[in-house]
């Protein structure tokens, strides 16, 4: 297959984690013979360096005609402790996904065998469990119109809103991966007070008939809060809105017990970006000690949602999982044991991966 | 103290529990000297069968007039299965909270050390956690105008709205519970993102100088969602809006283990409510069988709460784990060992308090 993958690396670690994905990804192509392409922009603090603007032009071109994007990060304190900059890193990661038109946040939650006695909950509730929420990105109260505040200013409001096209292109998305993978789709809402939530399940209920191989469930929100802690296993895919995704999402990435290693995706109509959950991290930019393997596993996710290429995603997560088993990692998850180079464990991946 | 208690038992087990309830009040009221008086009235389907109405004027009048109300549970089934049925047991819920004016849910969290292994957290994370949180319940999103549909149905929109005094009125609540607790208070919001969210914190930090004693955090409701379930031990006192607050009491209620052991309270300017977080339980109805312990906590909660009793909600508190300590429980906790009735576990709470 011919694919062609814009890189914009960002700020922070972002460059040297974006780095061991390229090595893992032309690895693969190697393997498999895919004829891969790199096309590498710049987003965040280093494209407001570079050109004054945190999501320039050109970059917005090189990822939208690109197969797939990788992202790495973006965050750079010198404009935190700036009050006077004028245009923030962040504000590259919203335009960016507005550009994009990426309405789908892809988080998917699963154990890593020699890492899951991190996890804050018994080894028994979380050993094994496998879950991805689609949430909505680009929709709710987030954005929704009116809001702000009374002309005394003692009172504030927003305001929740969704139209069908919204809810139906997510919830498309998450009966097509459900069909994909264990075939259960759990519609998270407050339907019994909420206006927005009973549009979000009529929608989900009128277009279910079209996947007659997908188990329906509806749960409100806050049950779902709860059986996340007590029956991780019992899920598959699960969609839900821009806000009670925003919580839930948080509160499944920390179960697994290796949050900084999750990867995730964000996908549009056409455009499909792929990155590691975790910040740029600017304390240990340039220092060759940044964990890589969330992005390497968020390449791994690049081949399976945008290239439905399963056994690609799956050779990546399993040398993912032997350089956990083996001891191969970077100081952050050693336990004071034996530790590698961001570049060491990267190469490592890579020959893994050839060999 | 002259103390005047509505009963409010309701339907299902709400009988049964409320009667060990005041078995242990009474009990209470003997040996400190306090002079207790009862009142009972109907709510939910009892009161629908008596008078037609879920929440009639005479119980209103009762609990308007009392010190505290002890209140079990509502729901019968008969009007779940019945679409004819015009007034529904759950109305009175809602009802009783409106006209006394409950604008704050009071949901504390804590572990028994006799039943923390059942927590789906590991024990060194769970082990001895104590916090409460403060739930703003009358306003927010789920009573917020405009709300429902565009003329063709296809768009939906709900408004979170919030005036100030409504956030001081529940901040003051969450300020005074951490002076005579631990002195650390959580304001939980999304004010990076919503207008409300901003009104509340800017409220909170006005009040903070007021309360030099007590150290005041401001996190995301997403950052808390995921730190109640690594670090649960770090919270003292959190006060939250509606919604942010149905999702994280309810999954703060799942990490003791012992959900149906929790008491709560809902407390308005005047009138101070307490029940247990459980429901009506219907197919136990009249089998002696219920667990009491959540209404008896519940009724330390009210020494606590109402009266600012300590020593007597603290006793409450010590018998009923002292019965946990010796397996004097019902069935639902009895791990298939001897098992108890819902009255003989009152009487022998009453007998260790008066022994
Ligand atoms: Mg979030
Ligand atoms: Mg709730």
């Amino acid at each position: 297959m011919e694919m062609n993958i814009a890189l914009l690396p960002g700020d922070g670690i972002g460059p040297e984690v974006i780095d061991q994905a390229v090595k893992v990804v032309k690895a693969i192509g190697q393997k498999f013979g895919h004829k891969i392409t790199f096309t590498e922009a710049v987003v965040g603090a280093a494209a407001i360096d570079a050109t004054g603007e945190p999501y320039p032009d050109s970059t917005h071109e090189i990822a939208a005609a690109s197969d797939a994007v990788l992202f790495g990060a973006i965050g750079d304190p010198k404009y935190d402790n700036d009050p006077k900059a004028k245009v923030r890193p962040e504000q590259g990661l919203l335009l960016m996904r507005q550009k994009l038109g990426l309405f789908a946040n892809v988080r998917p939650t699963f154990t890593f065998p020699s890492l899951v006695h991190k996890s804050p909950l018994k080894l028994d509730r979380v050993d094994g469990v496998d879950f991805v929420f689609f949430r909505e990105l680009t929709g709710g109260i987030y954005f929704g119109e009116p809001r702000g505040r009374n002309e005394q200013g003692t009172k504030a409001f927003d305001t929740n809103v969704y139209s069908k096209h919204e809810i139906v292109r997510l919830a498309r998305m998450g009966f097509e991966a459900a069909q994909k993978r264990r075939k259960l789709l759990t519609c998270v809402d407050k339907a019994n007070v909420m206006a927005t939530s009973r549009l979000w399940r009529e929608t989900v209920q009128e277009l279910a008939p079209e996947y007659p191989d997908v188990k329906v469930e509806y749960e409100f929100v806050d049950a779902v809060a709860m059986r996340l802690i007590q029956w991780p296993k019992a899920y598959d895919v699960l969609i839900t809105e821009n806000l009670f995704g925003d919580i839930l999402t948080d509160e499944a990435s920390v179960i697994s017990g290796s949050m900084g290693l999750m990867p995730s995706a964000s996908l549009g109509t056409s455009i499909k970006l792929f990155e590691p959950i975790h910040g740029s991290y600017p304390q240990a930019a340039g220092k060759d000690i940044a964990n890589p393997l969330a992005t390497v596993l968020s390449a791994a996710m690049m081949f399976d949602y945008a290239f439905d290429l399963k056994e690609e995603a799956q050779l990546i997560s399993d040398v993912v999982n032997l350089s956990l088993d083996e001891g191969y990692v970077t100081e952050d998850i050693a336990d004071g044991g034996t530790s590698y180079k961001t570049s060491e464990v990267g190469d490592w991946l890579a020959a893994k991966i050839l060999a």
